[in-house]
């Protein structure tokens, strides 16, 4: 499928604003997508105004791509309005535990992709910012997100400035088993990554922050353990906090 | 955009079964969906085996889709491939904690929702089984799942034996935030939900299961506080397990 094969990130846009009525209809398509025994348990907010893109801008690590895009959609996992809705209705909810996040996150994930494709087929481009997850609190405070929400992505859009090429991806055979999962071995690794590892760029990468290998930039330098396990009890510490975690 | 826009979930499949080149095409789709840092955090486990369909059935609480689908994509948040990776070239992963299953599970579900909408534009129907995180647990142990992987969903797959008309959603103005969340008032949910609780359908639900409103029917029936309290625990325990929470 064309469009979905051609898929890039875009991290430059034309000033160019994108017009009330398109943002709504991919948000529509975006609705269209499966959801959880069709609770559509997701919102998404939309930042387009100047003094609420500085505030959010430092919670994505001041990302050039969020603060040059017109528009950002942060997609929130919701069980919030769900559960109004219940409590208007006599109902007694249990929704706020960890699996009902999950499925919240699911549905808002699902939702997203949805948008984005929408999005692209009407000529703009997107770039998923994984920060969201990393700030959620910060985020939700900028964005006034009640109890049983939370937000699980952010997405720049705007129309394309730039046309960057395909970027590699590693073969189906190296994602794809059949029946049973089948561990990786050492020449299967080597086959699957080699072709990643001796991209130019990786090279260079390696090369300029002084690492012997690619795998290293990402430990030491890009996903760091210390970092990821600073990030984790953030996000789980405000998981409580919006109560889904008992 | 018209494919996404006509989305229904079919859970009646013709017995015809799927290519294997066709299964790879829309696989390679889902592989270009954007991922974090391209690291590709995911894997898909295929089933169309006899025995190991049985053997996962009771996992998705037998629902008949489950069994009469040709075919099964169960969807895997996997940083063991990831790590295998960095192990084997002398970096030192640290992706054992919560930001790092969920970084996972953000790409193993846009990958899914590419597969998805790949399938449609192929002829093929799809239905999401939500059962997946309910029992990771055994339907890793069916799979073989190595720990540092979680399964996220499944999709059932096949050529559509039922043409269902185009579920109910709430309006795009329920669902979009402008600046900041707007929270919902009493008036704003009966105006978003009085469609859903009018259908026809919807009020057969109330009547058969002897409640008072549609509401109960999902707290008091479908989606009960009990059973999401037990599985959360469920899947807390196995996220431990599989190395994902320190």
């Amino acid at each position: 499928m064309e469009l979905l094969n051609k898929h890039v990130t875009i991290r430059k846009f034309k000033e160019k604003e994108i017009n009330d009525e398109l943002l709504k209809s991919i948000i529509y398509s975006g609705t269209r997508a499966s959801t959880t025994g069709n609770m559509q348990l997701y919102s998404v907010v939309l930042t387009k105004d100047k003094t609420q893109r500085e505030r959010l801008a430092p919670f994505h690590f001041n990302q050039p791509v969020a603060k040059q895009a017109p528009v950002l959609l942060t997609f929130i996992a919701d069980f919030n309005r769900f559960v109004k809705w219940c409590e208007y209705r006599n109902a007694h909810p249990g929704y706020d535990n960890f699996l009902s996040f999950f499925t919240a996150a699911i549905d808002a994930l699902l939702f997203a992709q949805n948008v984005c494709i929408a999005a692209e087929n009407n000529g703009l481009g997107i770039c998923y910012l994984g920060t969201t997850t990393y700030n959620a609190q910060e985020i939700s405070e900028v964005l006034q997100l009640p109890k049983l929400t939370f937000p699980v992505t952010t997405v720049a859009i705007g129309y394309p400035d730039e046309r960057p090429e395909l970027t590699d991806r590693i073969s189906v055979k190296g994602i794809l088993h059949n029946e049973k999962y089948e561990d990786y071995s050492k020449e299967i690794v080597d086959e699957l990554y080699s072709f990643k590892e001796n991209l130019e760029m990786s090279e260079q990468f390696v090369k300029e922050n002084k690492k012997e290998t690619l795998a290293q930039v990402f430990t030491d330098i890009r996903y760091k353990k210390a970092d990821n396990e600073f990030f984790s009890e953030k996000m789980l510490n405000f998981l409580k906090l919006q109560g889904f975690l008992g």
